[in-house]
């Protein structure tokens, strides 16, 4: 049996990531492909745990290098326990963030070593990578804008800076730019429906 | 002001590290010398919730790379938010399990390869290493009298297997034999008072 496919939604909060895939894999289901929907941090039970870890309040006190080490953890055990089984099985993976926000969120927003977290990432995901990667590209004005029609806008921007979302953002755009191949950058700013049209004619190129 | 030492307490379950290291910090007092009492994983408010999740019942499905992971992000929290500011201020830090923990279960007992621990370790402790390390080895069947005498010992044994402690209490000797100037290997069948004076002894010579 041939192994399954992995795609992997990333961008910064408000991006159209998680929507854009709920309806990437509607279609697909549609058109008969089996799909895994996950996400990170989380997508196993003890993962979903961690995730909670990183999201509660006493999270504000957490250093990086804590932070790091946490997302890689809830990593490795969602690739062993959720995405590897589902790729042996042949079935196609979608996964809301991935390895890239690592890159991004931990090395250019927090200003981690990218080096150090290739390599604790490898670690992490033992090497399972992404097939391809869709990274939904917005300006942080308009995540904020996106995020305060849900009210979760003031509370995100304050706490870490809107500095701090403007690096992250140039980090998937460097990432985008040095490996377009794997890496598909898309303008979260249009149409939903071209977009959706657009990520399934890669997929389709890719998986044929 | 001069900085302050670090000292940790290592072993297999039932060994006595803890009863120890109380023993020892209460005669440091004693003496005048500013202690910080602490553990791992936990140590830190984020430490301890980690901690949490390493003990809880979910944590059977955990996998080894993600066991060692989260051990790694108390540890990063630890040291930045404990270790690190006492030996700063001058403090002496004793501490109930550290990196040789990590080496001895991780490694020797879950077969993960120790160098690839070292390196990661390396990157959640930012370089802070103890100066001392006390392993005090017993026999695994007097861990597990011990661990039957208050109530813990079918559990942990059946759990992890009397093999995989075998292999963690050789690769605490291994530690200590490889490195004697650091790991000082103490028989913890021995008489109380005659192993909290050997220590003492051992911890004024390092700091006159």
């Amino acid at each position: 049996m041939a192994r399954g496919f992995f795609f992997t939604f990333e961008g910064i909060d408000g991006c159209g990531k998680s929507t854009q895939l709920t309806r990437v894999a509607e279609r697909l289901r549609e058109s008969g492909t089996a799909c895994v929907v996950t996400r990170e941090p989380g997508g196993a039970p003890i993962s979903e745990k961690i995730r909670e870890l990183l999201i509660s309040p006493c999270s504000s006190q957490m250093r990086p290098e804590t932070e790091l080490l946490l997302y890689l953890s809830a990593r490795a055990q969602h690739v062993r326990e959720v995405v590897k089984p589902a790729i042996d099985r042949g079935e196609t993976v979608l996964c809301d963030r991935f390895e890239q926000a690592t890159f991004a969120y931990q090395g250019h927003g927090r200003g981690l070593d990218i080096d150090v977290l290739r390599d604790v990432n490898a670690f992490a995901t033992g090497g399972i990578s992404p097939d391809i990667t869709f990274v939904f590209d917005i300006p942080v004005t308009l995540s904020q804008e996106r995020l305060n029609q849900i009210g979760k806008g003031k509370d995100r921007m304050e706490s870490a800076g809107v500095q701090f979302f403007e690096r992250v953002r140039k980090g998937y755009l460097e990432a985008a730019e040095k490996n377009p191949q794997k890496i598909k950058l898309l303008d979260g700013a249009r149409d939903m429906d071209v977009l959706t049209g657009e990520i399934l004619g890669v997929i389709e190129q890719y998986c044929s």
